[in-house]
């Protein structure tokens, strides 16, 4: 693909921004409609398992993408701001890192702790925009890799939303089951403070900021199009493929 | 995951060639709704176009794959062998190779053929559906990524079915945009002829086996996949994700 920003001048540090948050007001996926009927309470049971079971592989393969893209660190401040976010999944010994909070909230919605863990009846969709997110940062720049993350520019609506309608709404789900979300309502805007200064500094020449743009692009098409695989297997129409999860609830 | 196979007894290679098929009976796309509605002329004109703009990047990307994998063969028997992959899908100068018959298929559909080349369109399923293929090939072992081709076994079967029932029912397709899948039905059971020899006499213990089944049940999955974010975006519920290609006809 040819590429982009040939030619045109630079933007501004704050412009750059300014574009970035109109990536995230055109496609996070607060506005996909299986975020909608989730926090509507629309879902059955089963649905929602549906979503935490494909949701746990994104989130246990978040340490493998950060430490994937650490690997690529040139300095030790640069590694020790990124391995925060290893100890934020991973945790440290002393409580639970987010991977393990979301085997928490499997745990609550009735699901079999090894059958999560198998990854057995995860959809084949939610592994290709995993897997894909995992790629992008091992194969494209620094610069890219870190502006990927900036989706957690936008984070904290959405858990908010969540968290709130889901409690409204689901018997089956409670504060405890749903403790993922409140960590990450002080991590997601520590780690855009440094991911978002270092794109502004670092994305220098109108190629670069269109670069980063696409990697946001990119990371909110990701986690899109898993919600697009859920919807389609267990909302509308409603036909989950081979092998995939099939909801007794 | 765990390592299939550990302590089963190895299987006969006729025994592998049968639980191969039987990955195809149970997987292949050829039992996927939109390959049904495909052939049986219920899909529009712009459906039609969708699936044709989506599939290029298939297309497009299969030199890429076959490249990565063959730079992974160790002698000049098996790259000569691999090479021929690329000669059926680049080209040689004489006679146009896949990609460039698949953008005569593009052309007769009424696709601007910039727009299809430039991929702004396609859907970001088929790309990580794809790019996973690419990846697969790039980073499993050498037996895998060949036994990752053998959805070739089936294609004949999907091709006459699809071939017939467009020019039956679609006044907008001939045989001349067609012409993509003819020598398909000679080049596919020639890579098959290699591929699958070679699996049978390579995949030695049962883990080995395994993983050749998992191989193939992977290729199936990524080619449901692909038809699945067609079947979500441009016919049921119809919602096409930011940015993806919004058919006029």
């Amino acid at each position: 693909m040819a590429v982009e920003g040939a030619g045109l001048q630079a933007l501004s540090p704050d412009e750059l921004e300014a574009r970035l948050r109109a990536i995230g007001e055109e496609r996070y996926h607060i506005l996909h409609p299986f975020h909608r009927l989730l926090h509507d309470g629309r879902l059955s049971k089963g649905q929602v398992q549906a979503w935490a079971l494909n949701r746990y592989y994104y989130q246990a393969s978040i340490p493998r993408k950060d430490a994937t893209l650490l690997a690529r660190l040139p300095t030790t401040a640069l590694r020790r701001e990124w391995r925060r976010r290893l100890e934020d999944h991973d945790g440290d010994g002393s409580r639970p890192g987010g991977v393990e909070r979301w085997l928490a909230l499997t745990d609550g919605l009735g699901l079999d702790r090894d059958y999560v863990t198998s990854l057995a009846g995860i959809l084949p969709g939610t592994v290709f925009a995993v897997d894909a997110y995992v790629h992008f940062v091992r194969d494209r720049t620094v610069l890219e890799a870190i502006a990927s993350s900036l989706t957690e520019m936008f984070s904290p609506g959405i858990i908010s939303e969540r968290v709130s309608g889901m409690l409204r709404h689901y018997d089956f789900v409670s504060e405890t089951t749903l403790a993922y979300f409140t960590p990450r309502l002080t991590q997601a805007p520590r780690d855009v403070e440094f991911a978002l200064g270092y794109v502004k500094e670092h994305a220098r020449t109108r190629a670069e900021q269109e670069a980063v743009l696409a990697a946001l692009r990119f990371k909110c098409d990701l986690l899109w199009a898993q919600l697009d695989a859920l919807h389609h297997a267990y909302v509308s129409p409603g036909l989950p493929p081979p092998g995939a999860f099939r909801p007794s609830a």
